[in-house]
């Protein structure tokens, strides 16, 4: 990568919320290449040394920073930004939280709960537990662009322009397509991750700060309504080396199946590998995928829940 | 594989309900080998050379079929029946349909559509189209146990003892554990499929008629209270070594975020490579896997439908 094509980000550029009347933190040309200096989901409000009492503390207007907004020239409503995720430089550390009134099981975890997990560069792993580590695999938990609608939008609700999508398949090598909904996209990423998976189910990754190159270009050969991405060849394969335990559910409603699958994976952590109820949901928030199996079979709709058993140092069932 | 401990299930016994009153086809030893002749899921009413009258023409008193029963000796409720997926034995063809008032689109899609595909044992693909080859990956859709409740139960809704589940997943090397329902858990198989994706989107996947060989073996050293499976280490690589486009939808219902992740994905599949709408909304049902992103970040969740551009003679987004 050519260094002097970098354009940065200020790394004190950064909001709370989309709006699409904020001031550019940059301009950039089409096609060009930016660095962003990610600030974790917390805002710094918990640091390496945290206890759980800085979850209980956590001042929720201050959570999810995001880096920017860059403004691209000649992007315009109706266009394509096509943001190529280029470089993610690796964090010491990371955390991952469960907190109160907030995730999948919120009704059923009511304490606060944290881990503070280090990440090895040198062999690309979370270090979530004794005898339980995951893959290092950094992507932006939030990445968008400013909402075509005027005003102030929240900063923890994904809409159609991206946002707080929490898609662990935009990693390096991928490329991710935005509806432009207003002049000059006004990108901007935060919430960058170590580590999670498909679902984030307790509502939080491995949240971790992290430096991320990008490119942003204006595409105007097509159309989208919502986000897309293309992933290249190898990269779900890369991912997914391991073998899986598989919790289904079975039921009327994808949602309510979704949390019975967690359930079972619960259950099944706690069995198989003796992790207690709040460590489980943590590990799989970050470590577990969700899948529609079917959602045809009427009344009832299948889905998956797949831990890969290569996150623990013995695997497989008795 | 030794022969001579496979128990085969008579071709002739099959039933189209789940019912724990039915009287088993076979018993066999737990830990013993079963083989079972499955019908397709049109059970003969859609045949090689059948054009998308015999669609309309469908009696849907007499679909799904499912082989068996088998009674495994000592299954109780509350245990579990491990099912070893051992070989499926190749079809010649296949058939997808968009059955009128079926499937996640029917709104939309109110027209039969019909298309026979080659399998080319071979190369290990099913030809859907020109320019179109799926990779060959059989399984059961419908695979499971008597409910405990007694009564017949209908054969197309799955329920928490197995049935019509369409879990792509359940390939030969993976094994799929039951809650058993009733005594002798009373194992049925049917509804074979060649090719589909996650989420069997249009209500049809690639149905074949196959010669399924499994091993059935009682554990009692877990309890579930739905179907789990484990996948072997690389089952989930293999299926997933192509590049993929994804389309995904962000809003606050996951049922309306799947239809709308099929809906763009349609639109792509149009876009990119000229497919008609009902072409594409099969080769979505057999091809593209649904995945939940996220769905925590209150009120909109993230849903993402997998593209694998591998399928496509030229793949690759101009």
């Amino acid at each position: 990568m050519d260094a002097v094509s970098i354009h940065e980000v200020r790394p004190d550029a950064f909001n709370y919320v989309w709006d699409n009347s904020l001031v550019p933190a940059l301009e950039v040309e089409s096609g060009e290449a930016v660095e962003l200096h990610v600030r974790d989901a917390s805002d710094e409000q918990i640091h390496r040394g945290s206890g759980v009492e800085d979850v209980t503390k956590l001042d929720f207007s201050h959570v999810n920073p995001v880096s920017g907004p860059v403004f691209v020239k000649g992007a315009r409503p109706g266009d394509v930004l096509a943001v190529e995720l280029l470089e993610f430089r690796p964090p010491e550390w990371g955390w991952t939280a469960i907190i109160p009134d907030f995730g999948l099981l919120a009704d059923e975890f009511p304490e606060p709960w944290l881990r503070i997990s280090e990440v090895d560069v040198e062999t690309a792993t979370v270090r979530f537990a004794n005898g339980i580590s995951l893959p290092y695999r950094p992507f932006p938990g939030t990445i968008g662009v400013a909402p075509s609608e005027p005003g102030e939008h929240p900063i923890l609700p994904p809409s159609r322009f991206g946002g707080n999508m929490d898609t662990k398949h935009l990693r390096a090598g991928a490329t991710l397509f935005l509806p432009v909904g207003a002049e000059g996209a006004l990108f901007s990423l935060g919430d960058t991750h170590a580590a999670q998976g498909d679902g984030e189910v307790c509502g939080t990754a491995v949240e971790a700060a992290m430096d991320v190159v990008l490119r942003l270009s204006v595409r105007r050969d097509f159309e989208i309504q919502a986000p897309e991405y293309d992933l290249p060849r190898g990269a779900l394969r890369q991912s997914e080396e391991s073998s899986y335990h598989v919790c289904t559910a079975v039921g009327p409603d994808l949602m309510e199946g979704a949390r019975d699958a967690v359930r079972a994976t619960i259950t099944h952590l706690g069995e198989r590998y003796g992790l207690d109820r709040q460590e489980a949901y943590a590990l799989t928030s970050v470590a577990v995928d969700l899948r529609i199996h079917e959602l045809v079979d009427a009344p009832n709709w299948v889905v998956g829940a797949f831990v890969p058993e290569s996150i623990f140092e013995e695997g497989g069932r008795g």
